[in-house]
C-alpha cells in the first residue's frame, strides 16, 4: 500500500482523490493540500477516505509517512514544488507540463540526478484504452515501420479567456498531449516541426496572442511523418483520434460514446456523438496512470512516463511556437 | 452471344433489357413483347438497342433465332409461358414465383423433364454482393457448422392496395425472397415452418386477408434455426440484412448506401439511410443473375438457381400461410 | 447512507461487494454471508471495508443496522430467504430468478403485500448503457409504434455440466434476461410464446435434457412481435444486441469492445471482439442498479425492476419450455 | 446525343470508351485514335460499338461529325492536342494534368479565349459518390465555416519505376488529384504550401529523385488548414477518406469496399478492405464525370471542371515541389 499526498485540489486534484479512493486498490490518500483548501472541498475528501487536509503543501513534504506526491497545482509552481518534493525523499507524479521552460524541467532533471526518486508525468492519453492499443498494434510489430502517424484532438469549447491568457498557448498547453502521443504511437522522436495556426474560432484567442486551430507536421527521428490538428471548438464533443499507418498496414481508433445504439430513420443512421471532454473520456485513463506509477514505486522499476516524455513534448511545443511565429519549419535541436 | 427475347415490358422486364444492353457482353435482346406494348415503350426499347417490339409473346417463341427468353409477365402466366417455352425449345429464365401453386411448378418441371433446356429462377438476391458474401463465408466453412441464420427484409413502403390483392399473400410475394436466402445461406434446405404475422402498417392490408408484419422461424435439415422478419414499410428505407451464426463464428451483412459519409454535429453522427428500394440496391445484382444464366448456356452447366430452388420457396411461403393460418409449426413435407 | 447485508459470496455476491464499496457512495456492505465463508472470502471482504463475515445469513436479518439484503445465494432459497427477508422488515434486492415456480413467487409476493418493503430483482441488462438507450430512445417515441423487437444473446461458453443440470434449463437460465429485455424494451407484456430449440453446440447439454440454441417468438399485448435468440456458445465472446423496429423507425444496439482500434492490412479491416463476459459487458450495470435499489429506499419510491418484472420472464421461460416440449404456440395465460 | 472522339486508348482511354459505351446515353464514341493502335484495340473498340479506329489522332479532329474530343494521351501531349482541338472547335475533355508547366497550360487558356469551346479537365474524384456527398455538405453549409481539411490519399502500390520517372513525381502526379479535392471540398484556393516528403517505400523511388510519402499542409484563402498525405504504398488497398471539420461539424468520408459483410471469430470482427484501386473505385465516377460533360455540351453550360481547376492544382504541386527541394512553405502567388 503506498501512502500518496496530493497537492493542489483543483479539477484535476480532485480526479485523482476519485480515482485513487474507488480504483487504485494499492494506494491511500493521506492528505490533500491547496492554498484555497476551504470547508467544502475538506469534507469532500474526508467523505472519500482523505485523512488530513491542510492549506499547506509542505505538510505534504513533511509527513514521514507519505511516501509519493501528486503534483496537481498551476504550472508554475510544478518545477518548484517538484523540486522540494524530490529533496524531500517523496516519489512524485506530476501533471503535465512540468514547466514552460526547458531550463527549469533541466533543474527537475538536476534534482532527479542527486535523488533518484520515482518520477512520472502526467500523460494520461498513453493510458487511454484506445490509444494504448493503437500503441501496442505499432509496438507488436503489426503495421510494420511507421511511415506516417495522424493526430486528430478537438475539444468541445475553448477555456475561458483568462486561462488561455496563461496557458501557454495551444501547443503547450494543449498539443503537449498531441505531442506526446506523436512520440508513443511512433516510438520515436520528433527532429523537425513546422506549425500552421489560425483564429477561427474566437477572435478574443488572437487578440490574446494565440491561435484557436493549429496543424503541425512534424518529422521523427525513425523516418515517419507525423501531423496533428487540434481546435478548440467541436460543437459534436470532444475529438480524439489517432492512426499509425505503415509498411504493413493501418492502426486507427476512434472516439468513446456513451452507447452503441443507431437510430434509423427518414433523416439517416444516427450514433451517439463522442463522450463530452477529457473526464469523461479519459476517466479509466487517470485511474490507470496512477495505478502504473504505483506500481513502478512497489516493484522499483521505471515509471511509464519519465522525466524525459514529460521534457520532450514542451521542447515540441516550444519548437511549434517558434515555428509558427518565424513561419519555416523549426528542429528541435533548436530548443534543446 | 446469347440471343434473348424478354416477355413482359413492365418494371422487371425493363430493368433485365436495361441490365443486358448495358451490363452483359455475350448476350442481346432481340424481341421484347407485352400485351399492353405502346409506342413509348417500343421507342424506349428500341433506344436500347432491342431489335423488336411486339404484343404477342408467341413472336418470341416461334423465332428460330431466340435462344432463351426471359419470362417477366404477371405471375399467373410465369407457368404456362414457362412450359410454352421449354416445349419450344428456349432456355428459361423466369422471374419468381414460378406460380403461388406447387402443381402448376411440377408441371414445369414435368415439361423440363422432356425438353431438358437451361431454367433458372428469378432469385436475384443471391447475387448481391453483400448476400454472396455471406454465402460465401459460410460455404469456404468460415462459420463452421452452421446454428442459427437471420434474415431482417423490410420495405420502405407497402404496395398498392391491388397488388397485395393478387399477389398471394406476405409470404409468397415478399419472404420468399427470404426463403431463398435461408436455403442459400445455410445451406439446407427447410423441414419445418411457424409463422408469426400482424398488420401494424396499414389495416387495409389485414381487410384484404393479409399481414402487414411477419416473422418465421424454421428448422432447417442440418440442424440450423432460421428466422426471417418482413415488414411492409420501414421508414429508413429497404433494410436487407442478414447473418449466419455457426460453430466457429458469425458472416453478417449490412445495407447499402448512397454513401460512406458520416457528419458530426451536436445531433449525433448521422450516415446516411440504406437505398431506397429494390431497383437501387439490387441492379448489379439483376445484370449478375443474367450473367449467370448466359454463362449456364454458354458453357451448358446448371443454372445458378435452378427449377427446385424455384419451388422450395414457394412451399416454405405456402406452409408459412398455413402455419399462420391454423396457428401451429407445419412440416415441408405436408405441402409437397 | 443504506446499510446491506449481502447474503452469498458467490460470483455475483462479490460483484456486488466490489461495486458498492467503489461506486455507490451512499451505500455501505456491514455484512457478507456465506454457509461456505472461508478465511480468504473473510479477508478478501475485510479489505474492501465490509465489517463482518459470517456463515449464518440469519444474522444479516437479526441486525437492526441492517436496511437491506442482497439475496445472491443459490436460486432455491432465493423464495424463501426473500420471505425471511421481508418479514424481518428489510428491503430485498434479490437475484434472478426469483425462483423456478410461479407458485413460490406468489408467496413471495403475498409476504409483500403483507410487509410492504422495497423489492427489486436483478435484471442487470436493464442497466446497462446500451440496452437503457434502446429502451429510452422507444420510450421517447423515436421509433413510434413498436412492430418488431429482435434480441441476440449468445454466451462465450456454456456453463459447467453441474449447473446446467440445475440451471432450470437455458429459458429459465439465459434466456430469462432477454424475456425481461423484451418486455423492457418494447414497454409490453408477452401473450403467447413459440419456442425452437435445438443441441448443436455440446450433446451433454442434450443428454442433460436441455437445448443450447434456441429461438422464441412472442407476440407482446400491444400487437409487436418479438423474437430472441440464444446460443450457449459464440466463439466470439459476449454477444448482446438488441434492435426495436417501429413505424418511425429503428433502435439497435451493439456490442462493446475493449477498444475502437481498427487494424487495416491484407486480411481485411479489423476491429476488437465484444468483450469477453458478463463481468466485462455488464460491470458498470451491477452498480447501476444497485444505485437504482439505494435511491428507491432514500426515496421511498418504486424500485426500478419490481417483483411483478422478477415473476413474468420466469412464466414466459416456463412457457417457453412447454412450447418446446409440447411443439406448439402457448399462451401465457396457461402459466399464471 | 453528343459524338466524341477518343484520343488515346491507354487504360483511362479504354475506360472512358467503357463507360460511354455502355453507361452515358446521350454520347457515342465515334473514333478511338492511339498511335500504337493494334488488332486487338480496333476490335476491342468495334465490339463495344465505336465506329473507327486510327493511329492518327488528325483524324479525329478533322471529322465534322465530332463534336468533342476526350484528351487520354500522354501527359506531354495534352496542352497541344488540347489547342489544336480548341482551334478546331471541339470541345475538350482533357485528362489530368493538362502540363506539368504553367506556361503550357496558360497557351491552352489564351486558345479557349480565341475559341470559347467547352473544356473539362479529368479530375474524376469529384464525381465519386462519398467526396461528392462531403462537398454537398458543405456547400449546404452543414458544417459551417471550414476550418480544416483533412485529405488521405494512398496508392495499393508504387507505379513502375519507368512511370515514376516521367509523372512529374508525387506532387504532380498522385497529390495533384488531392489538391483538386482540397479545393472542391473547401470551397476555396490555397495560398501557401507546406510539403514534408520521405522515402519510405521504396528507395528506387528515392534515388529517381522522388517521395513516396508526403504530407503537405495548405493555408486556404478562407482561413481554412488542409493537409493531405500521400503514400505510394498502402497494403491494405486504396486509401481514399476525406473529412472537413468547420464551426458546426464534421463532414467525413470513408472507403468503399467490395460488401458490407463482417465475420466475427475469435481474431476479432473482419469487414472488407478497400476496393483495390481507382479503376474499382472511381468507376461510375468515370461515367458521371462524361454525363457532366456531356450534359454542359448539350445545355452550353459551364463545364463542372474548368480549365482553371486544371490549372491550379498544377501550380499547388509545383509550389509542393519547391517547398520540399527549398524547405520552407512556399505562396502559391510564387508559382502564377
Amino acid at each position: 500500500m503506498v501512502t500518496v499526498g496530493i497537492i493542489g485540489a483543483g479539477r484535476i486534484g480532485k480526479v485523482h482523490v476519485e480515482s485513487i479512493c474507488t480504483k487504485v486498490p494499492n494506494a491511500q490518500v493521506k492528505i490533500l493540500a491547496d492554498p484555497f483548501m476551504n470547508d467544502e472541498t475538506a469534507a469532500w475528501a474526508k467523505a472519500k477516505g482523505v485523512q488530513h487536509t491542510t492549506k499547506d503543501y509542505k505538510e505534504v513534504l513533511a509527513d514521514p509517512e507519505i511516501q509519493a506526491v501528486l503534483i496537481c497545482s498551476s504550472t508554475n509552481t510544478h518545477a518548484s514544488i517538484s523540486i522540494e518534493a524530490i529533496e524531500a525523499g517523496k516519489h512524485v507524479f506530476c501533471e503535465k507540463p512540468i514547466d514552460l521552460e526547458v531550463a527549469k524541467i533541466k533543474e527537475v532533471i538536476a534534482a532527479l540526478e542527486k535523488h533518484p526518486v520515482k518520477y512520472q508525468v502526467g500523460f494520461n492519453r498513453r493510458f487511454d484504452h484506445n490509444y494504448a492499443a493503437v500503441q501496442k498494434a505499432v509496438a507488436d510489430g503489426k503495421i510494420g515501420d511507421v511511415h506516417i502517424v495522424k493526430i486528430a484532438s478537438r475539444d468541445p469549447a475553448p477555456p475561458s479567456m483568462d486561462y488561455v491568457k496563461v496557458s501557454g498557448g495551444i501547443f503547450l498547453d494543449m498539443m503537449i498531449h498531441d505531442f506526446d502521443m506523436a512520440r508513443f504511437l511512433s516510438g520515436s522522436d520528433a527532429e523537425e516541426v513546422y506549425a500552421e495556426g489560425a483564429v477561427l474560432v474566437d477572435p478574443a484567442i488572437g487578440e490574446a496572442g494565440d491561435v484557436d486551430t493549429a496543424v503541425v507536421t512534424m518529422k521523427m527521428a525513425n523516418g515517419a511523418i507525423a501531423v496533428i490538428d487540434n481546435s478548440r471548438k467541436a460543437v459534436y464533443g470532444y475529438d480524439q483520434r489517432a492512426e499509425v499507418f505503415g509498411s504493413k498496414g493501418m492502426a486507427a481508433s476512434g472516439n468513446d460514446s456513451a452507447s452503441t445504439v443507431q437510430i434509423s430513420n427518414e433523416d439517416g443512421v444516427t450514433g451517439e456523438k463522442p463522450l463530452y471532454f477529457f473526464l469523461e473520456r479519459y476517466m479509466e485513463a487517470y485511474a490507470t496512470e496512477i495505478k502504473g506509477f504505483v506500481n513502478a514505486i512497489e516493484n522499483d522499476t521505471e515509471t511509464p512516463v519519465t522525466i524525459m516524455d514529460g521534457l520532450k513534448p514542451v521542447v515540441m511545443g516550444l519548437a511549434a511556437k517558434k515555428s509558427l511565429a518565424e513561419h519555416r519549419p523549426v528542429k528541435i535541436s533548436e530548443l534543446m
